[in-house]
């Protein structure tokens, strides 16, 4: 038994997605790519913005389930480390579905998109849940938890830009020396700062 | 006197590029909402390329020489801030031409990719070298300098992502909030694990 052709069309869509932009890939292009007719193709999806969409509910859902791991981690630091790995690891071994879906986002419809958001929301909310949690136990600093949220998702998600797993570096590895920076921060010593 | 006709095709462009995608954009596009002739805008430059490339070669030098203002401040931690503050109001204030040469660097040619390159590398080594100077009057702690000067470019970049204007923090702000939490880290206290 082969690969079904339904999920076929996906990992094919996302890789033309990822190569070509959204925008350029047409659903000729798709079809073309796995030799179907474009008929076989609507069999199976309405639209090129339905297989979009398929995408990007699979890579969030991953996504997701991925984070949510760290969640039952105890020590608050290794609970955020764990996080911003699987959340890295995720990145890395879905990378077209990854990609498709965060440059994707804005060509969804309104109804799509509000689902993708959610789904966004709630890994963000997973995170900041272990921000949280830290600060309440005196384990991390009073900080802004929006701004701590996005500025270790900027850096996880920047990845897309520049990372080639044939680098020096696993993705997991890159997380943890992010999660190393953003615990310790770059000031040396200096305890009076540390407060408040 | 109008804005040159060489300004006004980039601006265009420049939106274009941000708001359709590089590849979904023509230059029949570009000349049709400037209320030119594809021939008048063949005059000005051989490509849609040639265009993306002038935008590309605008919006780093303009980023590098906004970056550079900050080598001069004598503080490292305030240097990294006005770095990083100087990178988000570049951004803010010159959005269409930040986005185009961020998202763009793919679609140039070789040899205009290589010249984007060393644009962005030296402002990544401008950044390096604030990092290394704190490092070496001790009041940074002796960090990967590649990882932290990515970390920090990859806070910065991803405002593109999700940074509107209209939104409650201005572009600034945000670069003074990630600086701050770069600078200080998360982890209370726990000055021992301050050193080495």
């Amino acid at each position: 038994m082969g690969t079904p052709t339904r999920t076929r069309i996906l990992q094919e869509a996302a890789k033309l997605f990822t190569e070509k932009g959204y925008e350029a890939t047409s659903v000729q292009d798709i079809a073309q790519a796995l030799a179907l007719s474009k008929a076989a193709l609507y069999h199976h999806f309405r639209s090129k913005e339905e297989i979009l969409y398929a995408i990007s509910l699979l890579a969030l859902e991953g996504l997701v389930a991925a984070g949510e791991k760290a969640l039952n981690v105890e020590d608050p630091k290794e609970a955020l480390c764990r996080f911003m790995e699987a959340h890295a690891r995720y990145f890395a071994e879905n990378r077209p579905f990854f990609v498709a879906m965060l440059q994707g986002i804005q060509s969804l419809s309104p109804e799509h998109r509000a689902e993708t958001v959610r789904l966004r929301d709630r890994h963000e909310a997973n995170l900041r849940a272990i921000l949280k949690r830290g600060m309440a136990a005196g384990v991390f600093r009073e900080v802004d938890v929006a701004l701590a949220g996005r500025a270790v998702l900027s850096m996880l998600n920047w990845m897309i830009r520049w990372f080639r797993p044939e680098g020096p570096m696993r993705a997991e590895e890159v997380a943890r020396g992010y999660c190393g920076l953003i615990l310790r921060g770059l000031a040396n010593g200096d305890p009076g700062a540390q407060g408040a």
